[in-house]
């Protein structure tokens, strides 16, 4: 998602948080997500953030109203975007979402899909070893074909036309998951949608924008700095980081 | 391990802290551990606890030495009964280790074992994923054989005579692990160790025993409520139980 945001917006610096003390959230509760989500959202505007992405699925089902009331700044959460990408492609009847057990747990996609448009099908799965899969790096392994094979086959036999990653770790395991789901289903996941959503809202607010392009350089911020985390994270955005450590 | 520790005294009442809201620890640093360690023996202290039993490896292996130097009481870990045990076995001369990827790291199993008898072999495998999988009740899936024998390789080529599990979700996966590694190797684990060390502890000091008998009724706190979690619970300690919700 970072990734994303940095290739959309070049010119704007990034403020990023990666809650590593407290990771995972997905097996979480609402309550328990919530209360980090509005603490993460507090340091971020406190490093000077003008724009919030709650880019995690888990956090943006359990919390984004929360944060919404707590906060008067713009928020933007990754699933409305990719809802409004489903429904925007044609020949999409039945929906597939797989995402932690405390996204799925929910109901959020089923709601604002079925709000938008009743007579779409939606069909969810919640996966809770993918996230562990992707951090240990076996994205590729028989192993973890296997299981998102087990995980998918509700979702195969449902025949969905679509499928949405409804988590930020998915898109590491969207090779496979289009191997498994069948080549014929739009497999879809939240970033590309998220980065265009934000262009768009700034394009729209000019002055802000130039307010962006001109605040402080990007930053990575962890809770907890573990090699492993440090790896993926040179993986994904693809240069060297520097991580600071922050407590929460 | 609390199983273990309520059936060797029965008559004690046990306080239970599920650190939820921020588990696992395995992957986590072990600066953070130990933050996360003090503040749960702090609260445990708080209501009243006159023995802690520190029942997670992650924590033993990163925290012990700084809580027995902020905290003035009787403290137990898990990792030194194990080990006497081991050790005490005849014909043991190659031992394996399994555990989170901290406890791993921390390379206390080997220091600890070659400090009592220099002449052992140790051969340590970090074993991320297998938490998530007993936390998903995978216990006895093909994927989850299959994830113990890749992880088991390297131990069994090794050909080692015990192997210890050094992590408390690791017993839940016993049989896998013993048929993966073949039936001639000890597996051992560390409740029993550990509930033994502390009844010998407390035969020694029934005065202490006395106290812990009149002490509060058992209570189980947990840092996060969510379904998953009590469900495991029940299934552990065979018996309905009641959570209380803390925030540390």
């Amino acid at each position: 998602m970072a990734r994303e945001v940095m290739r959309a917006l070049p010119d704007c610096p990034v403020c990023y948080l990666g809650d590593t003390a407290r990771t995972p959230y997905g097996n979480k509760s609402p309550e328990t997500v919530t209360r980090y989500a509005i603490q993460d959202t507090e340091f971020l505007l406190a490093q000077g953030a003008m724009v919030v992405v709650v880019a995690c699925n888990t956090a943006s089902a359990a919390a984004y109203h929360a944060l919404r009331q707590t906060f008067d700044i713009p928020l933007f959460e990754v699933i409305t975007p990719v809802v409004e990408t489903v429904l925007s492609l044609p020949k999409i009847q039945r929906i597939g979402v797989i995402g932690t057990r405390a996204t799925v747990a929910s109901g959020i996609y089923e709601r604002m899909i079925r709000e938008r448009d009743p007579q779409k099908s939606v069909f969810s799965k919640a996966c809770p070893l993918l996230v562990p899969l992707v951090e240990e790096g076996w994205m590729n392994k028989p192993e973890t074909r296997m299981i998102v094979k087990k995980y998918l086959h509700s979702l195969k036999v449902r025949q969905v036309d679509a499928l949405i990653l409804g988590c930020t770790h998915y898109p590491l395991l969207k090779d496979v998951v289009q191997q498994k789901i069948g080549k014929r289903v739009r497999v879809i996941d939240s970033s590309q949608a998220v980065a265009n959503s934000l262009v768009r809202f700034l394009e729209d607010r000019p002055e802000l924008h130039d307010k962006l392009r001109s605040s402080d350089p990007s930053c990575l911020y962890v809770t907890d700095v573990t090699e492993q985390f440090a790896k993926i994270a040179q993986s994904i955005l693809q240069r060297n980081v520097s991580l600071t450590h922050v407590e929460l």
